[in-house]
């Protein structure tokens, strides 16, 4: 069983999952779990480490169209390190000020691989899901794609300190609240833009025609990409960007925008069925955890 | 760096944290991360580690004089067995369903060492420190002590039906509601009685005189204790075992009993200074997580 499939699974028998974030009475809780080997490259900060791993659960309390309330952190390392956990926290720390939650403490352990387990806790009256886009609406994506793809390149180069500012994402609490009164389904992009608009297209029972010229690509991506098929490979199958994907009425793009602190770009369609690219379609392929 | 003294330095760095659980609002959160190596005896199963593992968390909660509202987890093991992972939700379903807590999902990933963290959430308007014990007070103890060492020896002697039965405890939580009003300090017993009269004491700084004949010892230590001092060890220093230690004016015990589901023992009283059982100083002994 791959982890898609057993996720499938736990959101069958779990009522409260199978969305980015569980939601219980306007209490928004999310987990995630990191390890070294395969979500944080060599040359990957402690500091880096705990913003990332902060962040990737505040994207899931942002992909609700909530507020962020608070964070916590289970670190296991191999040694506890006094400077290697002072440079941990402060990560936790600074992107949990940076959408206004408060960092609350966490749990240490000591094992063998660098493991990080965070959970992060939101509000909202109003969660929304991945389930309700409607035929019409249009598609759209917040900030640039590729930022997490162009990272990794960074880190294979020995760019280590290209690669940890790239890894440091600002989650979108701030653009998830913007949207969230007129988006219809939203998600995150952790898993690739292909993937997401799958997932999207699944739960709300729908189809997307994207154009990747709307496709908005992170700056640092030509740093990295070799062609254009290339380009395209690291901003829509790589995953990890922890951008929003939503959908909404054409109409309220200006308002959403309007309240958002980055950029809204409208990539594409809601249609009947059927995932394209350029009218050609769009595999479900990207990032699979594992 | 040993984990006792990281976990001073993030309670140090930390407002919210250095307690059982952290409270923001009224909103009680805590998380543990727990490994099969050092947390799950072999012969456990994966429906009593995802009990076991949750309930580590709802102890926390307990801790803190909270109700229980949800709880997390996020699964990291070798393979995603349908089995054992349809077990392991079992169990963290069954524990929360135990407390009036819902189980609302996790994550899911592949790692060398099965791995779980989890996190538990509860509410209170008054939450229980471990702070704030007067001499005068009784010190009072939930259930019993050493059924987790116990436990341990019913695994070590191949007896896995009797260990994962008693590995399976309930959390305090119904316990930790009927004290709240009249508990002048509380913490849950994670790391052995003796290590949380140590605990209890720095925080509230005073001191505790218990009797040994006054400590409640699970019928399933006699089972396997060598001798007293085996036993006396089981059910003092061996830890894990998530009962309540408590503070509270002699006079309210009788209505903490009243509401509590589980006994409630006076095991000694809160006096000036240093830890002693039976007038011999008690040391500073117990479970150290590494």
């Amino acid at each position: 069983m791959d982890e898609r499939s057993a996720l499938r699974r736990l959101a069958a028998a779990l009522p409260a999952a199978g969305d980015d974030a569980a939601v219980v009475d306007g209490l928004v809780v999310t987990t995630d779990m990191l390890h070294e080997s395969t979500d944080f490259p060599a040359g990957t900060t402690r500091y880096t480490a705990g913003w990332r791993a902060v962040a990737a659960s505040l994207s899931d309390v942002a992909a609700m169209g909530a507020a962020a309330t608070a964070a916590v952190a289970a670190y296991a390392a191999p040694t506890l390190d006094e400077a290697e956990l002072d440079a941990f926290l402060d990560g936790a720390v600074d992107v949990c000020e940076a959408v206004d939650a408060e960092y609350v403490g966490g749990d240490l352990d000591t094992t063998s691989e660098f493991t990080v387990a965070t959970t992060a806790l939101g509000e909202t009256d109003a969660p929304v899901r991945r389930s309700g886009a409607n035929v019409g609406d249009v598609v759209c994506v917040t900030g640039a794609l590729g930022r997490t793809a162009a990272g990794l390149h960074a880190f294979d180069a020995g760019d280590a300190e290209r690669g940890n500012a790239l890894f440091q994402f600002t989650p979108r609490i701030a653009s998830g609240l913007a949207l969230a009164p007129h988006a219809t389904a939203m998600m995150d992009s952790s898993d690739g833009l292909a993937r997401s608009l799958h997932q999207l297209a699944e739960a709300s029972d729908v189809g997307f025609d994207v154009s990747w010229d709307a496709v908005p690509v992170h700056g640092a991506v030509d740093r990295y990409a070799d062609d254009e098929a290339d380009r395209r490979s690291m901003a829509t199958t790589v995953g990890e960007d922890f951008e929003l994907v939503c959908t909404l009425p054409a109409d309220a793009v200006d308002d959403a925008r309007a309240d958002s602190p980055v950029s809204l770009s409208i990539v594409g369609d809601v249609v009947e069925s059927g995932i394209r690219l350029d009218g050609d379609p769009l595999a479900d392929e990207g990032y699979t955890h594992e």
